[in-house]
């Protein structure tokens, strides 16, 4: 739509991160990663879920949404239907589970962060780029309040995918659009930590997926490397907007 | 939190109107009330529902939310819960009444528009900006699609009340902010519509109630002559973005 | 059906209370407003909600239904469909916020009114004829557990609208049938409000509507006049049969 | 309460038909048995469900409710709780299947028949009350649509039970009174159907239940002998009122 | 299908006892009657309901569903449309009923036992076979856990019915087949029950119903003798497997 | 619990399929890994979903659940609560993509097969046996409707995790039971794909989660490797019962 330059097979889209757009929560960011554009707000309440009271540990959970008008072809909002679907409680269980990585509940002490990442645009990549901003969210809520010891690993996420059709990028390509995802044989969402004080790139999640077509154990490795190099491009990214 | 003078009684917020939010929303408006934040947007399609069909005249409907992280303290998310509160649907049906009066549905032909509108930080007033914003984004819609001619009445709203306690303005005061409405006695939301070519400003909706104590027929004149001046500035405005 | 005489614009249709229907309530009173017929219950418990107590004041709650065959057409029933209508939800918050104006919460104590009204025929002005026939439940259930002290208002309710069609009445008329309601261009609630030992009358909520096109200044003043006189009526109709 | 000699054990309550009571609804019925008073209607739509069209027969469908003051305590409404207790669900079972016993499926042609009870006032025996003042709604819906070729037998429900406790009625008894039932060892619900004709008095239900202690068969048969000298006696009645 | 010699018409189907089947629960076995086969738990819990603490007393709740599978044509998943069907509520509760006679609660203590019954394959009568079987399972369990003295009485289940047509048995015929069932003129659940200790058959449940036309004293008589023989057979089986 | 000598890191447990459990279904397969036992059936319909229509192809889609008292302490009846939980939405979304791989759809023709997974007993690697014994269910329904071209590929799952405590093996270990999945630091589900008629094993999804810290690459590798092994074993079984 825009007349860009293809972008290379290991190019990320472009990078945006936007702070402070929610005037309530304790930290906000909207990211925009090319025409995905996901809302994430991290609150922080003095209190924890009634099964983890008296532990002296903290929790965070995380909430996934699409406005309706975020798709192609408008879709429903779950509200109104009285029922999330499958994929958005798949996603929400995802995004939580990779935060978790980035804190320490037990410096956090009895509090609860609860991210809420909101979709405003969605242009493939949605659950990625709404881990990466929570992210930025969550460390900043931290911060304001003095917690940012309880911050011990950076955490990032983006796609993968094999593509072997359609008139952009061919192979193994980095960061998918939508249409490159609705394309692509493979697909695979990857999740890398680093220690906060700096250190060796880790996995926090692998998924991949043999969506058109089973996949092969070097397919798998190339798509593992090119993710790592993107997570570490999008750290650099999430730190420069915190510095 | 913003070293603002305090506004006068008739005075509104400050106003801003950000067009083309959601790439593929047919229109859509991030309308900025102060601090009130209201995403809207309009999405066409090319069918009404089953009850209408074949009646030559199209539709509109309207939905309502809140994002959890746009409140003082975060609200539940009215999708994980499973089900819309009273408060919600008491609004979109307002919305979607308010904004029928904006259109002839009749030459918008065997076409639905939805409107939504998204609740990104909420501080008093966020069902009149929604709907302020929502007509510039069905403005916005019809006209990318040629439909201009069914827009026959310009539609905005505001709030009005009798605020008679706390430390800011006190008297019938103009577009209430969370903390006033919060203090008011009588509280009223009042919409407005203005023929598409110019002319007489006329009510569309005028909902007035005694939160904290019945009101005199006086106090309803003041609230109502108040509301109107307030739905002209609000007017000018949206005609503003729009040229 | 009735072979009356056409009612003229201002005039009520005929009003009935039967009191002490409902056996097991502490008050209630079916109302009877032509061929509206509404069952209002009042019940009173010695408790509040969780997030009341130990206030020392009490708490007014109202719901509302429709019975299936109350309508013209069968309407489902919502416990069978498993949600209640928007329509529905939007009622009986106006019932509970107009009849807490009738209450002295604090004089109430820890207590809990709930007020239910159940349609057994619909003719038009339902939410107005349960506003006004759960007053009369309301002050029955107080004075049978020796505490109308805590009755500080009188308040009933009816519609008015502005009607350009049919072959009835036309123009500004008062108390709208199904049939004058469907056809009206403006359509207003009115809710009033009395000291309980006598005084001004004062509006508690206030609800016009441009249903079919948008309304004037003077249109509105003319439908609050006669919206006051018909509750002025209805008031010494609940004070008769409460005598 | 009320200063009443004991009832004898066969007795029934004193029982009232009142017809006509719900306007839009093809027949009505409010039926008062003692202290328990049901709402009865039968509407009639000129169609089937999806899954009977084509087949020249007809259906009938029962819906049970109960409104929240009817009971000593209020109890929730089931539309606003979401959902149908399992209660309400197996008596509006045994209300369909009961009166489908009644109509000639086949005479009453492709129409459905929905019978709606509900329980204005609950002193036990309500799903008996209800199939009793059900029978008349719906044979006076199809009298009014000269189709009562349709009605092939008169039906009627009554309880009946061993109470072997309290300061009442002891032993075997007929038309239990919540009091009653509430103590009763063993509770016994019978429908019964007799050709409209006239002629023998036979079983559609029989459902026996051992609350507080299994029964033997000699009780069993005592409860129906019962249970069928009480449905003659309110079948006369329903004749009465119909003739 | 396999090729059985025609059973009598006072004939029980085959029947199966597999008891362990559930690694976790405190007691479980697998009925087989016929081709209808239901996997019957108990769970104890040291808890009960909260209405129900410091009585002294335990509780006793069933559970009941059906595997989609288990039909002949697969049915809708309840968890997955999000409810259970009425005669799954219904089920349940009879189910519930009928093994709290077995149970002397008190005996218990403070403890809940919970029923689940799991269709995995239909052929008739499986709520029958779920009482019967469940009853094996609780007697287990308590046995596990050295309550034995809490199982008073012994309690078990069949169907019986009237058929009049069909290839297969006519008459009065015991323990009906899916085909049976659907071609019955009158259908009977009979639940029996008898002291531990042994002694008289008595009765817990006699549900009677005449789903194609209602049903004479004496048909009801010769279902009441079939269903207690059964039951006595029945029994004979339980106590060979739990010796 | 058994007296069993502990397993090598790359030992699969014990593992049995027993065909023709569900009589109604077009295929069904209990499949008994250790102590997880797991009931999948596959039922044939001749129709697509209506957004499938006409395009020539089929369709599968999965559903899991799993029993209450398969369970440690009995889990809540998903059908009872109303709702699935975010890991039984996700678990079948796993098992339905992964199956979908092992069938040519254009082959299936306009057919869907539904496949029903339910736990009987949960010890860990619930999904992944749930793949592979619904694969087998799959493969006999297909065969059994002369369907078995439209097989394309075997299809097998197993999971494998990195363990760094507790008393039974440690490292990096094959197919875990509860205890070990608990204790993981690092826990992975891995499903494979080969074709029909044999070849490469290749991957259709691969999920790795660090549950308790982030993992390397070179523990990715080890993960993969011994999953693949572990699918190559199951997959020889797969072939035997089918044989």
């Amino acid at each position: 739509m825009e007349g860009v330059l293809m972008r290379g097979n290991g190019d990320l889209r472009g990078l945006e991160f936007e702070t402070g757009v929610q005037l309530h929560a304790a930290g906000s960011c909207l990211v925009k990663l090319g025409r995905t554009h996901v809302l994430c707000s991290a609150s922080l309440e003095e209190k924890v879920p009634g099964w983890m009271k008296g532990r002296g540990t903290g929790w965070l959970t995380a909430e996934y949404g699409m406005l309706p008008a975020a798709t192609n072809t408008r879709s429903d909002r779950e509200a109104a239907r009285g029922k999330q679907q499958g994929r958005t409680v798949e996603i929400q269980r995802l995004i939580g589970r990779s935060l978790r990585q980035a804190i320490d509940l037990a410096a956090l002490g009895e509090r609860t962060l609860t991210v809420d990442c909101d979709v405003l645009n969605a242009d493939g990549g949605t659950r990625c780029a709404a881990i990466t901003g929570a992210w930025v969210a969550v460390a900043l809520a931290l911060k304001a309040r003095g917690l940012e010891a309880a911050v011990v690993r950076q955490v990032a996420a983006v796609s993968a995918g094999v593509v072997e059709a359609g008139e952009g990028r061919r192979g193994v390509v980095l960061d998918l659009e939508y249409e490159e995802d609705h394309l692509a044989a493979v697909d695979c969402n990857l999740v890398a930590a680093r220690p906060a004080g700096g250190g060796e790139l880790l996995l926090v999640e692998l998924q991949g997926t043999g969506e058109g077509r089973p996949f092969s154990r070097s397919e798998a490795d190339a798509l593992v490397d090119l993710g790592l190099a993107g997570c570490a491009a999008l750290m650099e990214a999430q730190r420069a907007v915190l510095a």
